[in-house]
C-alpha cells in the first residue's frame, strides 16, 4: 500500500530504528525514509522529538509519533494492510508486551554493559544477563511459536521485531567476545529463528553490514560516541 | 461487574501495584487483593512471575500477567465494563503510551534518584530531572486535556495512572526535601489534577498515607529494602 504521507526519521545503525521500518514493511507501506546524522541533530528531529531528541521518529499526516514500540504498536493498529504484528486475543497481546518490555528493560541493558564492563567481574555478570536472558527467550519462543517459525507465528510480530533488531548487535557483540551467545547448543529454537528472522523479506534489506556495524562499535567503545537509541 | 476470578498480587507501598488496582476500580471490576511481603516471595508470586519475581502480577483465568503497564492495557482490553483507560483513536493511544513509557523510563528515574545521590551534584541533577519533567507534563496536560479534568479528558485514563501512581512517592521526596515539586506557580494544571486524582473514586482508598510512607521511605534510605517495582 503506498501511503505517500508516512516519514521515518532513523539511522543505520539504531536496532530501535530498525523496528518501525520492518514494521511498515510488514505492511507493505511505501515510506519516505530520513537517515539522521546521529552526530548531530536535525531540525525536524528536533522539532517531531522534543523530549528524547532520538531516532526513531514516524511522521504520518505531518504528526509524529516516537519510541520504537511505541510506533510498532501505532503501525499495527492504523494500517490494516499485511499481518497483525501484535496477537489478536488480548492475552496473547499482553504476553507479546511482556517479553517487549523484558527485551528492552533487562535483557538490552546486558547486552550493552558488556562493552561498557570496567572489570572482569561486571563483564562477567552482563554476559550472564545477556545469556540467561536468551535461556528464557527460547523457552518463551518454544511456548508461543506453536511449532512455527516466529515468535509471533507463521509471520514476524511484535517480540520478533523486539528481539530481532537487536541481532545486528548481538553479532557484532559475539565478534567482540569471540564467542556465539546463540549457538545450536544452548538455543537451538533462537538459532534457527534469527536466520529465519534476518532473511526475511521484511527485514533483509535494513540488517546492517556486521563489518560496518563492528567497526561502528569500536568508535563507540573508544568513546568518541554514546550508544544509540 | 462482579467476575470471581480476577486476583491481584500486589504491596501497598509499590505505586507499580496501584495501578492495575485503579484500572479495575475504573472498570467496576470485584477482585481479590493478596497482599504480598516484600521481604519474602511467596510461592504464587515466584510462579506467576518467574521473570521478574514481582509485583504486581493480575491473575485472570488463571493466567497470569505481569508489568503494571501490560496489565493495565490488559484489563482496559479485556474488560469492556466502565470507561476506556485508553484513548480510541490509534494516534491519541500511540500517545498516551508515550507519556506512560516517558514517566516510567526517564521520570521515575529521577525521582527515586534524589533518594539515592550521595552528592549535592547527583542531588541537583536527580531534582532538576523530576522537575523539568513535571514541566513538559504540565505543557501535555494542557494539550491532552483539552480542558477537562485529566489527562485522559473527563475520566482517569492511562496516563493519569501511570503518573498519578507516584503521587504518594512524590509527596514523600516533597517532604523529605522540604520543597514542593508540584505547585500552583510552576505546574497549576498538574497541582489540582494531583488533587483531583487522588480523590476520584478509583483511587481514594488505594493512596498510602503520607506519613506510612515516609517511614517506609526512611526504612528504604537506611539501606534495609530494595524499592519496590
Amino acid at each position: 500500500m503506498a501511503t505517500g504521507d508516512v516519514k521515518l526519521l532513523g539511522a543505520w545503525a539504531s536496532p530501535f530504528a530498525m523496528r518501525p521500518r520492518i514494521a511498515l514493511n510488514l505492511k507493505n507501506v511505501d515510506y519516505k525514509y530520513l537517515e539522521q546524522n546521529l552526530g548531530g541533530k536535525d531540525e525536524l528531529l528536533l522539532k517531531s522529538n522534543p523530549v528524547h531528541k532520538k531516532v526513531p521518529v514516524m511522521i504520518h499526516k505531518d504528526k509524529p509519533i516516537c519510541e520504537s514500540l511505541v510506533i510498532v504498536q501505532y503501525i499495527d493498529e492504523a494500517f490494516t494492510s499485511g499481518p497483525s504484528i501484535l496477537p489478536s486475543d488480548s492475552y496473547d497481546r499482553a504476553i507479546a508486551r511482556f517479553w517487549a518490555a523484558y527485551i528492552d528493560d533487562k535483557w538490552c541493558a546486558s547486552l550493552f554493559s558488556i562493552a561498557r564492563a570496567k572489570t572482569d567481574e561486571e563483564k562477567a555478570t552482563a554476559v550472564g544477563g545477556v545469556t540467561t536472558g536468551l535461556g528464557l527467550l527460547e523457552q518463551a519462543f518454544k511456548k508461543l511459536s506453536k511449532g512455527k517459525g516466529f515468535f509471533g507465528g507463521e509471520t514476524i510480530g511484535y517480540i520478533d521485531i523486539a528481539l530481532g533488531s537487536y541481532l545486528g548487535w548481538l553479532r557484532a557483540a559475539e565478534t567482540l567476545a569471540g564467542s556465539k551467545y546463540i549457538d545450536e547448543t544452548t538455543t537451538p529454537n533462537l538459532t534457527v529463528w534469527a536466520e529465519r528472522f534476518c532473511s526475511d523479506a521484511a527485514v533483509q534489506d535494513l540488517m546492517p553490514e556486521s563489518e560496518k556495524l563492528l567497526d561502528f562499535a569500536k568508535m563507540l567503545l573508544s568513546g568518541k560516541f554514546d550508544p544509540p537509541k
